[in-house]
């Protein structure tokens, strides 16, 4: 895996995505463009740090951070950038830009915009019209590389194998809390720097509430549900899975709705393919849910992208209309939850290929007894 | 604590941050207002999930989140709020409020309202006026209560507690990561949900990177510094401390420069009292490191407040002149960075009390030589 961070941080893949962004400003006549979304500085330059902004301008790119990062920095980027090291904030830099190349109009990225920033930026340039545009990083970034796919494989591996580990070192007299730590010091001893998400772990009735946070005090007991929604950072880029487990004697009724929440995921990742909309896939599911009397207890959405953020582009939800795409990977996760009682959850992560779909997601299905 | 948990998450404060905001907004004419900042609306609520929105009324309060959190949320809030489940987006249940209420105008608290989200919301109601306001619940959450320190004092003392475990456990054939995956470790096992930040663990040159990012492969090594610079939340409440060792030999600089930034320190320190500036409490540990000849290898800004947020108001930076107050919590963390041999920063968190100032932490500052 050395060889893809190599070149994620030094290669091929940065100059390409500045190329495509380069592109698609030209095409739309939108230089220069300001990005703020830290995350899509980090696909187009490799930058981890908590406080960057791009100013992207036909004949130049320009990286501003401050001086906490200025040496890291300087590590990652190539002469497509020039590199300003800001004294105070953003602003006085922008100004300067503005004022230096008589900007009449400029585009910014807004995803990441705050209201606070943009008035205080549109103030320091009264005369310039400040434009928000559209996103077009979170757009690139829907679909996905090869060398991405194998990446984010990798980090649904890992959540797999936690997984087993999880059922291999399992007690009943563990604390909800003590299960959450074991799975994050898993992820940490397996070379990732974080989990993608407070992890998951409800047991009881906890498990019917969709994010749950595990108790410190609570031990899991016997004769409970256990749902497990958890992930990690890989190499930057996340998984999600979730699987629900029963722990000695529960109520029959609850197979009856594993094994409904199970179909109605099969329905929905049968239906995966490039040019399906998002909304007829949530559809799929949650219309074999509803059929089988439970459509009050599934109240989320079906899922949504994973990449560098775990909740990212394109949503599979009931207001989508959107076109899936081959390279996208999205998680397919129907839940039904009965209040006072317990949850049923089971998550899978897809990629879209071309032909269809993927199932990155190697945990068993069948009912676990534990 | 688990005293103050249940009056954090129950009893006294809540009703009482509640009324105080309504005083500010009566007072300044500003209802209904609308909270997006999630920390704000856990400050409020005890509300810790991903997903929710305030409106604060003269005569009523609405507690909005999706159904994920329909159960959690409804544990925690008392007859103060009206509670409700957005079906698709924020959007529907703001345009509902607006029309139903024939609301004029509207305001928005400023410091996490995207630009996006701000024109959606605009272009709903397009005849209503919307106007970003001040984020009084920020400024609010600057001074803590006696409770508050007492949970932050906590926070602080595991961090302390921390440093010894890593001076017992350390040893130079452990990577950089191991180090900080320790440090999460102890974190969980004393019952904090997460880290406040990502640790910093950086042994030679990478020392003399603010902000470095450890790594799975570098081996702390021997005749080097070690910088550690990490918190943990607790009780939802972050903890910020550095402490930077010296392994082995060391060039003798290194001990020179690390008694500057301690006594760069100590001024800081000693200037902290209700009243003071902010940007002079900054001024008297650089102008002490600018005199000892190293003004340019202290770039960032001296410290911040700490709170829910491990960065929040007040920072205590050049350019900012407003005032320190009492029950105000804040880093003091001079740091003296040479480029490829290596970085030597001192942090402590300081509560500023009536008479003037408390130290928190409690981690030696003596040389400390592994």
């Amino acid at each position: 895996m050395n060889i893809i961070k190599y070149m994620l941080k030094n290669g091929k893949q940065k100059i390409m995505r500045l190329k495509i962004l380069h592109k698609i400003l030209k095409d739309s006549g939108q230089f220069p463009y300001v990005v703020f979304n830290l995350k899509n500085i980090r696909y187009l330059t490799g930058f981890t740090g908590s406080n960057a902004y791009l100013i992207i301008d036909e004949n130049a790119n320009y990286f501003i951070t401050d001086s906490r990062y200025e040496i890291f920095a300087r590590t990652l980027l190539n002469d497509d950038y020039r590199f300003i090291i800001q004294k105070k904030g953003f602003k006085d830099v922008f100004e300067q830009f503005i004022k230096e190349n008589k900007i009449q109009k400029i585009f910014l990225e807004p995803s990441e915009l705050k209201i606070d920033v943009f008035n205080t930026l549109k103030n320091a340039v009264p005369e310039t019209e400040l434009i928000p545009a559209s996103d077009y990083i979170s757009e690139m970034r829907a679909v996905k590389t090869s060398d991405e796919i194998k990446i984010i494989q990798e980090a649904v591996n890992i959540a797999d194998s936690c997984i087993d580990h999880i059922l291999k070192i399992f007690n009943p007299e563990m604390t909800e809390w003590q299960l959450s730590a074991e799975i994050d010091s898993f992820y940490r001893k397996n070379n990732c720097r974080r989990t993608s998400f407070d992890s998951i772990v409800a047991s009881g009735p906890g498990s019917a509430m969709p994010h749950y946070v595990p108790s410190f005090e609570k031990k899991i007991g016997t004769d409970t549900l256990l749902m497990i929604d958890m992930g990690c950072e890989y190499l930057d880029y996340c998984s999600d899975i979730t699987r629900t487990f029963f722990i000695g004697n529960v109520p029959e009724k609850f197979m009856e709705i594993y094994n409904i929440v199970l179909e109605a995921q099969n329905y929905a990742i049968e239906m995966v393919k490039p040019g399906v909309k998002c909304c007829d896939i949530d559809a799929a599911a949650r219309t074999h849910i509803e059929k089988r009397g439970y459509g009050n207890f599934f109240g989320h959405s079906l899922g949504h992208g994973v990449g560098l953020d775990v909740h990212e582009n394109p949503y599979v939800k009931s207001d989508n209309s959107e076109l899936l795409k081959s390279g996208s990977i999205i998680t397919i996760e129907p839940g039904i939850y009965i209040e006072g009682e317990g949850g049923i959850r089971i998550e899978d992560m897809i990629c879209v290929t071309d032909e269809g779909y993927m199932n990155m997601t190697g945990s068993s299905k069948e009912i676990i007894i534990l």
